[in-house]
């Protein structure tokens, strides 16, 4: 492992468990635009960032959340939803916090964010326990 | 004032102050485009969601400004900035707030919501005690 | 049926049918992000927005398509093409209010609004007299 | 003039006045970004895609507003603002589009489109009869 | 064909191969929404955008690959991808052009185009030489 | 200076001139959102992504315009606008440049572009020297 990515790697672990965090830096170490953006990702958004003190985990994820929605960018509000999740949002607050986007990114973001929820959701329900 | 405004009437009066609220009702009163948009505001925005449960206020704020950053709309982020910190956000937490959106909705977005918040400061430093 | 959305669901009946006026009604009852997005859905935006005078459906549906091309929102798209539709926009019609948001939203989000559209016109064609 | 710009300069001047149009064709005339952009301007926006058939005018900018709120494009609004009142609708419909976007692209669109339709009205009443 | 079509149609051609240039060519050709956008296509973006001197054909991809990710355009940021290639610039340079984008678009914006050049680069290595 | 630092401060000063680079640098050393927004940028935007190689400076001003058009963010185009000349490029390349984005981005969006680089030019002829 890259020392830059050391406190990313550990981060990325407790958002996405220790077995996508090794995917992550094995991507990190090869070659081609997925390759340098998941290195900078564990550098910066994930050492960086995520890694900061000042807001908790839980804070975090609303914002992100927030900005996700308002993005319109359905495939990672997925994966930022389920970290909200293992950030320790219940699930009913997850749902307020996507109810709280309507009046201000509009309600067809809005249900979209609501349906990537009831995806998470129902693959929760599947895994194994 | 209208039935339909009572909650949100004092919603509003706790996020932004009893003088604002009440121009936000003499606004809700009059005609035209504003007018019917501060009517809908009073009845939904602040009766129907921020009045909600499920979600303490700085939670919404967190998801608010999150939503704002990433919308490019600066006049209605340095309202919901100032919400924040009467939510009880510290101005420390809101700082992070953004600092959180800079990988997610980009660097400019990010600079402009620090302006925003300076704006903020300045003028709450301005104001009389 | 609550009484606050006695009005939307009236609305929402001339705008999309009664069998799925009678889902939206029974999603709303339920628990969730999506119900509570059902249930203000109704109260508002089909009751307090859709049910105004002033301006007429047609009108109504040349905003919401030109606002959900531009947000590049599709699956909410094609269900306002529809609604257009219904509201007695011809296919022609509907057809030139897609070009006309090519210079201002550009062409990509034209594109696949024109598409969307070849999606609504060849169910509609599938689905039984 | 250019024979390109023939049909587009004569919309053009019936959307926003034989002053304007004047400029706009000097200014396509000229050297730069600025010059080649109302050069195709002249061509494509006005004479090719207002120009069409199939869509009444008032028709056209009812899309063109819808679009114009949710890029959040407050200067180009205020222009088609105008052009929609050049085009026939009143100014009660102007207010009622505004209103229509709310639930589709936020509240924080449609206040910032209330604002700029407040503009271009006091413009408006300051102007000599 | 349609003279206004004849410079686009031998820059598309060039850009996207004369299969699919005879492809848009027919299209414009037909009718309804799809068949507008492709006539005007052919004429104003191809002919007259793309035909234009002052920057070369591989500047004027990167200028657009930046767009369509900061736009969120999936669909025709593949075509676009494919389209820099055939320009002439190298899969490295499109790499670096997608990871210049990380700090200004956000980095989903970024993991989004790096999974569309992934898909390009994979359709490339299947193709009949 | 903090070590993380060395290698953004020295592009920041080859793109934006030594006395920014060094005001930046003192931003960076303070407290608040701006700080750690400056921080941030000097040691991930400059260090680590404007330092790469692969494209040169030319082609990286390309992506980041085309990306800083269509994000609507006008206040930072015209930063970027400015070190696109810096790094090379020729004022009639960023006006073809910000002709590209007209028929993806939108019209008004390259409008706002084009009066951005009209501020940019006269600031530059205002210039001492």
């Amino acid at each position: 492992m890259k020392d830059e990515h050391t406190d990313g790697a550990r981060v990325y672990a407790e958002l996405r468990g220790a077995d996508r965090a090794a995917e992550m830096q094995d991507l990190a170490q090869g070659t081609g635009a997925e390759a340098v953006i998941a290195d900078l990702s564990l550098e910066f958004v994930f050492g960086k960032v995520w890694g900061r003190g000042g807001l908790d985990r839980k804070q975090r994820s609303l914002v992100t959340i927030g900005v996700l929605i308002a993005l319109r960018q359905p495939a990672e509000l997925e994966n930022h939803l389920r970290v909200g999740l293992t950030n320790g949002l219940t699930l009913a607050e997850v749902e307020e916090a996507i109810v709280q986007t309507a009046p201000y990114a509009g309600f067809p973001a809005a249900w979209a964010a609501a349906r990537a929820l009831a995806n998470v959701s129902s693959d929760r329900k599947d895994a194994p326990g």
